[in-house]
């Protein structure tokens, strides 16, 4: 069985081809400047790139070049459309009314077009790729999977904020999360390296990319996580400020005199380690300037590491103790001195990395020693995998 | 040596004269609606009330009322006003100038003033409480306690907010912290308790009132809190939201349409245990209403208590372990049932209550289990006698 994976944004599509029997990623590319002059599709079989370059006015002709790059009779994997058995979609947000994957029926659609409302920019591009595809592949089953999917296992009074409760019946003020395929994906996959039956263990997941969220994981099912209502709350992150003492915003607006427009572009587009350093939102970035004595650089990761472990306590607090941590997505699986911070002071809490062992870079291993009472874990994520294997799941359910 | 101390609010004023021989409190009141109609008085001496109402206009004739009342041939405490060796004040914000009492001079008086841009409904009046008594008493020695001051030694990763650094540098904008006089007593009252040297514990106090806010310390420094650059921040309160993804805010300035100054009221004063519940910000009348099984009023408390948890945990991966846990003010030093549930679910972390020495209500008691690794203990708080103790300590040591 294979299985087209496509996270589709406002101007942009990443798709992969995997092959089910052993997953495998057959081909995979991006898709950039969709209805933007200069559209580009950029194609990858076994590390050789193949570029077309061409206008794209709309998504659909975007998907249609992809497909016809995956037939394409030189570099092509498949001989005929109607080898993809099904096609993944990433939507980011399905709401309250999605706690797994599933089958994009009519009542799915409608239901992504009313959590727009929620998360404008991302839903609304993940509709257009699904519309897209239903048009030129109509006999193939569409699957969608729900980045908030995985935390609607939490407990209300997780995601219940302590605003007046009228502001969740009406405009569903809550709690919802993010990252969620990539949280399930590490934690599954630590539960294997550990050779433990997930159910019996108590993970934390730290998904440090660009975006950054940890997630609190009692037998298997998300229990706390750190983004809220939207991406921008919990950690700092690389431009956005995660947590603030609200009242921030309307000192901003009140004494400061900006717009809120102004103050919402702050947090997400001018805060986080770029705010806080003034350097850079690219955490190499940040440490090579820190290298160099930048005091703000340090501050900025100092910032950044300490909250990220602020979060592993409270969530331990939340499962009552902790087998296992796991760092994923950019930082997580690539950053020594970033793991080396965060896990820093913790071995009371029967937390310690092996040196040595921390080296790694985007590979899974253990970076915890030996006498780490917690194992900790670098393991790359892989959210296209994870929606492979539910899109396999539902279409042979069916 | 006999100490009053003035807590100034915009209309009242709280008064206690405390013998420093003894710490014991020889006579305390309330003076309420100054500047307003009904202006009233309350003397306390040895649980006796002596009440006079009279026109107030000003905290000047408010605070000489309060003298009068002290010396008062019947009723009073001391025969002449030159008794009074020192008068402590307590003032809410500091800002970053002061990490401990000071005595008031000219320079203490323009830095409590240009703290006021930071907290005006609390310095203002604070600093009219300091002009009054210093004309009535021009010889006597004015001490200043900031509500801030114990927490200026948190390390500048955990006071720096993730925004634009120049929000720091040009407007102040950073986590302060507050209720510091409370912390600072209950964990030297704790380390006493133990029988140890307070430089060698890490405690977290948990000050639960109708404001509430929790402190990590280690070896008697305050190094993180959960109140920020105002108290709305951190644990969701009576009315106060606390921490919520900021860009809830935004959002209902923008899709619902409220003003930014109607978003600060609902989240200072219609939100937290009242905004959830529905019911009230007074525990005991949620806890009633839970106990006739309304859903609204047990999630209310259920968010609560998850949120004290979860700070509590922060500051465990920040003390690196934990010695002992306080609670005090109104709910921490009384309710069984908050500390219960707070409590509950932390036996790995080593933290586990004893059921019977938790029925404790507003006296200094260990509340928990003798093989509970960590110490918990309920201990009221008393922020005068430390302004009483830093103020005897400031002018003795002139």
């Amino acid at each position: 069985m294979k299985i087209l994976v496509i996270n589709c944004g406002s101007s942009s599509l990443k798709y992969q081809l995997i092959n089910m029997e052993d997953e495998n990623v057959l081909a995979k590319g991006l898709v950039e400047r969709i209805g933007i002059e200069g559209s580009i599709l950029t194609h990858k079989v076994n590390g050789e790139k193949y570029i077309t370059e061409q206008p794209m006015e709309d998504h659909k002709i975007a998907i249609k070049l992809v497909l016809n790059a995956l037939v394409d009779k030189d570099y092509g994997v498949i001989k005929d459309m109607s080898e993809i058995s099904a096609v993944g979609h990433r939507v980011v947000h399905g709401g309250e009314k999605y706690a797994n994957s599933v089958l994009v029926d009519e009542d799915v659609v409608k239901a992504i077009k009313d959590c727009a409302k929620l998360a404008p920019l991302h839903n609304v591009p993940n509709m257009i790729g699904i519309n897209a595809c239903k048009e030129l592949m109509p006999d193939t089953p569409m699957v969608a999977t729900f980045d908030t999917a995985f935390h609607q296992t939490l407990p209300n009074y997780a995601y219940t904020y302590a605003v007046p409760y009228d502001l969740y019946e009406k405009y569903g003020v809550r709690k919802y999360g993010f990252h969620g395929t990539s949280h399930k994906f590490v934690s599954i996959e630590a539960a294997k390296m550990m050779g433990k039956d997930i159910r019996s263990l108590k993970i934390i997941t730290c998904h440090l990319g660009n975006g950054a969220s940890v997630c609190a994981i009692d037998g298997g099912k998300s229990i706390d996580t750190s983004m809220g209502f939207t991406p921008l709350a919990g950690l700092c992150m690389g431009t956005r400020c995660g947590d603030i003492d609200p009242a921030v915003i309307p000192f901003l607006v009140k004494s400061v005199g900006m717009s809120i427009d102004e103050v919402d572009t702050l947090m997400n587009k001018k805060s986080g380690v770029l705010g806080v350093s003034g350097v850079s939102s690219d955490f190499r970035d940040v440490l090579a300037e820190e290298a160099k004595g930048n005091k703000r650089a340090e501050l900025a990761l100092n910032v950044y590491t300490y909250r990220v472990k602020s979060v592993i306590g409270s969530y331990i607090a939340a499962l009552n103790g902790v087998d296992c941590i796991v760092f994923t997505a950019g930082s997580g699986e690539n950053s020594e001195p970033l793991r080396r911070r965060i896990c820093a002071g913790l071995s009371n809490l029967g937390i310690v990395l092996d040196k040595e062992r921390n080296n790694v870079m985007g590979k899974p291993a253990q970076i915890s020693s030996d006498d780490s009472k917690v194992k900790v874990f670098a393991i790359p994520t892989n959210e296209e995998l994870m929606i492979a294997r539910d899109t396999k799941e539902i279409v042979e359910g069916r």
